[in-house]
């Protein structure tokens, strides 16, 4: 099957919010086989989203999900758009009348007579429930193509599509559709273009499975991705492809699928039954963030001091006056001292420190925007990095200074134990 | 002028990533007053890459902005695409291959050779500089539609757009095109319907300038959009309507345009020659990368101790064993001691604290997932609110955590002032 993604509403095309329902339902739509082959975006225009259905199907096209515009405003008319477009006669359906009116008196309130409009539907289609909102959906087919009608806002089209759209394609696939499988290989410590020259041999041979680098601050992923009629043989299709892949970039791949720096760290402290602590100066908090954007962080992450400023640094932290003094708060030494006041402070089997300049003030000559030394205090002593990012403003410096810092702590993690 | 806004990647069909570049550069484009009437997103496909292209003109495009696809890489084929739409070469620009070159030398690598490729402009096309990267955009015009290809990663398409794409298309709506003024009131304290009930009659009345409310994490901005032919006659079709406004919810509003919450706290720390700290817990430093994503804010702000773990609230932070016991981490004397703790370590005049429940798991009858306490310490004492938040997600409840603190410490430092 070849779908087409078209979402209804000016508010995307004037960016008040990102279509993250196309990102959503192409995930989706990926993990059971159907192929995305175009997003679209049109407005609340009753002729441009209805040549929008026409373009859909002249590129070939046979599923349709259609988002947003099913409300009961004026300028909703998904319904009317689609009905035209196909054909057909929109009547009132007196059932969903009474659940719309039902949803708002359990809610204390009166129906607004414009809601109405959302019990319209298509003559011939199935109606899809909206247990989390007033606006229905809507499958309906014709010539071969598959029409779904879904509402807008991601807490009601999320769970619409789970539970009822999913069940309707997995039907129109059939069983003689191929299902996809998809792993990732998450690398650090090298570039894209270095990682795809050493791999571009295998990227060119391959069409099953296909391999697709992507990179974003300092991370590299390769995405390979098998279809086959089982589960079963397209994972086997993906494993000796994967075991060639390491051979050549196996020493900077660090974690597959989900597991990024952050769930790394984590897995290895548990594992070790370990805990860790962090000193940020210039990143601000940004590592113990991203650290504790997972829930049961708590089991290996006690805190972190953050050190903004030198009174932080000598008072808190510990770290020698001499030491700012003749190295400065961005220094080797420095770093170290952090790293070890922190694991000092908060009785932590590791600590993480990380000390710069994120820019875009505060260079030297001596000391450029983009220097950072990053330590790492353990059981075993410490060790220390230095780095000279020269490109990227302040968020990338900081969010690469807390990449490198993780996959520093991942190293030793891994080294020692 | 009639805009598109094509995206090309197969990432994006897979659901790997947002289309975000099509939200800012619609944000962006309807500042200037260009209307954008699709979005498109297709694949890493030659042939469905043009025959995108030739839909966005079918259906009446004269600007098209292509953003991705224009990486060393062999699915990078932008270039290509619309080489081959407009009919024309593409020729090796030595001058980009030495710019590219000087990018990796500077930062002590070789050039890998297919960065080349990178170097290839099309015939007659005017090269868009990305300092910020190694792929150049461009801009054609042809038969009086305008192409304008753009890279992929937000942090250099973003500033190719404010640098470079924003002159030209200012020069090529001439003259006798609108200008558009617009101006964001920011609220905090109150919700998106409540507001849009105290001024549904200015909505619906204003046609220019039009009034719109965004929401976002607790909280609202209006914006204020005006038309004229003048910068000075739009503003002044803005004033009178933004103090209508005011008159009715003036009381939440407390920033305009880019005055963030971060930037408001340091605006009036600064104002006041004071500094202040936090203490975070269930925010996790995340309130300390909130105001250190901001150059600068080393002049008021010192830094940090993240107390995930009770051990380092007693131990750094000073938090009694007792409290802890009686009361518990997530409790208001907790939280008024860890700001108080905080800010006597770092010697602050202010000090910020949160500790609170984000969830999923940590939850009790007593103490559910959304509970949280928010502590200011000041040179007039301290003072603590509990807030219950009763729906959204551990990413959610912290960042509405952090965003609401931040409101406190800007309401303490106003009264206190």
């Amino acid at each position: 099957m070849r779908a087409e993604i078209l979402a209804v509403g000016t508010e995307l095309l004037m960016g008040q919010i990102a279509n993250t329902n196309a990102q959503y339902l192409s995930q989706r739509l990926a993990e059971i086989g159907v192929g995305v082959y175009h997003h679209t975006v049109v407005g609340d225009n009753f002729d441009r989203a209805k040549q929008a259905l026409q373009t859909a199907i002249d590129r070939g096209a046979n599923v349709v999900i259609l988002t947003g515009g099913l409300g009961p405003t004026e300028d909703d008319l998904t319904r009317e758009v689609v009905a035209s477009f196909v054909g057909r006669s929109l009547n009132l359906s007196n059932e969903i009348v009474e659940y719309i009116r039902s949803f708002y008196t359990y809610r204390g309130l009166e129906m607004p007579e414009n809601n109405t409009k959302q019990a319209m539907v298509i003559d011939g289609a199935e109606v899809l429930h909206n247990p989390r909102g007033t606006a229905p959906g809507m499958y309906l087919e014709q010539h071969g193509v598959h029409f779904f009608l879904l509402p807008g806002p991601p807490t009601e089209m999320r769970p619409m599509y789970e539970e009822q759209v999913q069940t309707i394609l997995k039907r129109l696939q059939g069983t003689n559709e191929l299902v996809f499988a998809s792993r990732f290989l998450r690398l650090f410590g090298i570039g894209e273009s270095t990682m795809e020259l050493k791999i571009r041999d295998i990227i060119q041979q391959q069409t099953n499975p296909t391999v697709a680098p992507y990179a974003s601050e300092g991370e590299v992923k390769i995405r390979l991705t098998a279809s086959a009629s089982t589960e079963a043989e397209a994972q086997a299709l993906i494993a000796p492809l994967e075991r060639s892949i390491r051979e050549r970039v196996g020493e900077f791949i660090y974690g597959i699928d989900e597991e990024s720096l952050e769930v790394k760290v984590g897995q290895l402290l548990q594992e070790l039954g370990q805990t860790f602590s962090t000193a940020e100066s210039c990143t601000g908090g940004l590592i113990g963030k991203m650290i504790t954007d997972l829930p049961g962080s708590s089991d290996y992450y006690l805190g972190s001091v953050v050190s903004y400023h030198n009174s932080v640094k000598q008072s808190v932290l510990g770290v020698e006056a001499e030491v700012l003094q003749t190295h400065g708060a961005v220094s080797a030494e420095c770093a170290v001292q952090m790293a070890e006041g922190v694991r000092k402070l908060t009785g932590t089997d590791w600590a993480v420190s990380v000390t710069g300049i994120a820019g875009p003030g505060g260079g030297s000559e001596e000391k450029p925007v983009g220097l950072v030394y990053l330590a790492v205090a353990g059981p075993n002593g410490s060790t220390v990095q230095q780095h000279q990012w020269k490109h990227g403003d302040r968020n990338q410096i900081r969010l690469r200074a807390a990449k490198t810092a993780l996959y520093s702590l991942i190293q030793r993690l891994q080294n020692e134990r």
